[in-house]
């Protein structure tokens, strides 16, 4: 089951089977009772080249569920909620094939994410609600002091 | 919008967008608004070796919305449905990412799919309702006579 990440309250990291056999493998996402799930609204794929940063965005309700089947990201999470009761605001997640995992991010956290392998790297987005440009809040990269 | 496929009654193929930018890219998988979408159960990713064949399958209930974003994959549908109007029982759809459409399975059909590149063919599948063994049935191979 889901592990609630320590470090940001209500951030949850969940280890994903892979099922191999021989004629290809499976990978678990997301099913509709499990930690993180919050409704279906839009599932996604995006890329982000070899050290290139998507930061910082925000979504004001959307939770995004989401998992690196190719490559290696590193997502930065950062938690600047006046009622947070988290004692570290500002969290790295490595997924990968290797690190299959689901990174469940609830809204009003800052997050971004950079390509780490030189082969494509691919995240698969779950969201509860569709994609909405009004919706979410893009900041500049030194809007959270961070060494990427 | 969504193409009504015209040999299987109720297959739908509908294109889908891939948007490129310089960072990396976005692709379409579905919204709960397109076509095809029937509810959230789960999402799932699945890879098919290279000429390797998964066949037969027919779900009771589930209807599958599945995109190919890597590699290429050959999937076969036939039509058994007493009550079909179908003028051709069975055809053949191939997706890849160059042609990156979104292909609905309602249920009642029998499927099966074919990995058609010797790099990894990789599947998405959103399906109305969470796997359930009990609610597939597999056949062998030589259940629906089709030269692959």
């Amino acid at each position: 089951m889901g592990k609630i990440d320590n470090k940001i309250f209500d951030v949850i990291i969940t280890p994903l089977k892979k099922i191999e056999n021989k004629k290809g493998s499976l990978f678990h996402i997301i099913r509709n009772f499990d930690p993180g799930y919050n409704g279906f609204g839009e599932v996604y794929i995006s890329t982000i080249n070899y050290q290139d940063i998507k930061a910082w965005k925000q979504h004001k309700i959307i939770t995004s569920n989401i998992v690196v089947p190719r490559g290696k990201v590193k997502f930065v999470i950062a938690d600047l909620r006046e009622d947070s009761t988290t004692e570290c605001i500002i969290n790295e997640y490595i997924l990968s094939i290797d690190n299959y995992v689901r990174l469940t991010i609830p809204p009003k956290l800052w997050y971004g994410f950079m390509g780490l392998s030189k082969e494509t790297n691919m995240l698969i987005n779950v969201s509860d609600i569709p994609h909405d440009a009004n919706e979410q809040i893009n900041k500049e990269r030194d809007f959270i002091k961070y060494i990427w």
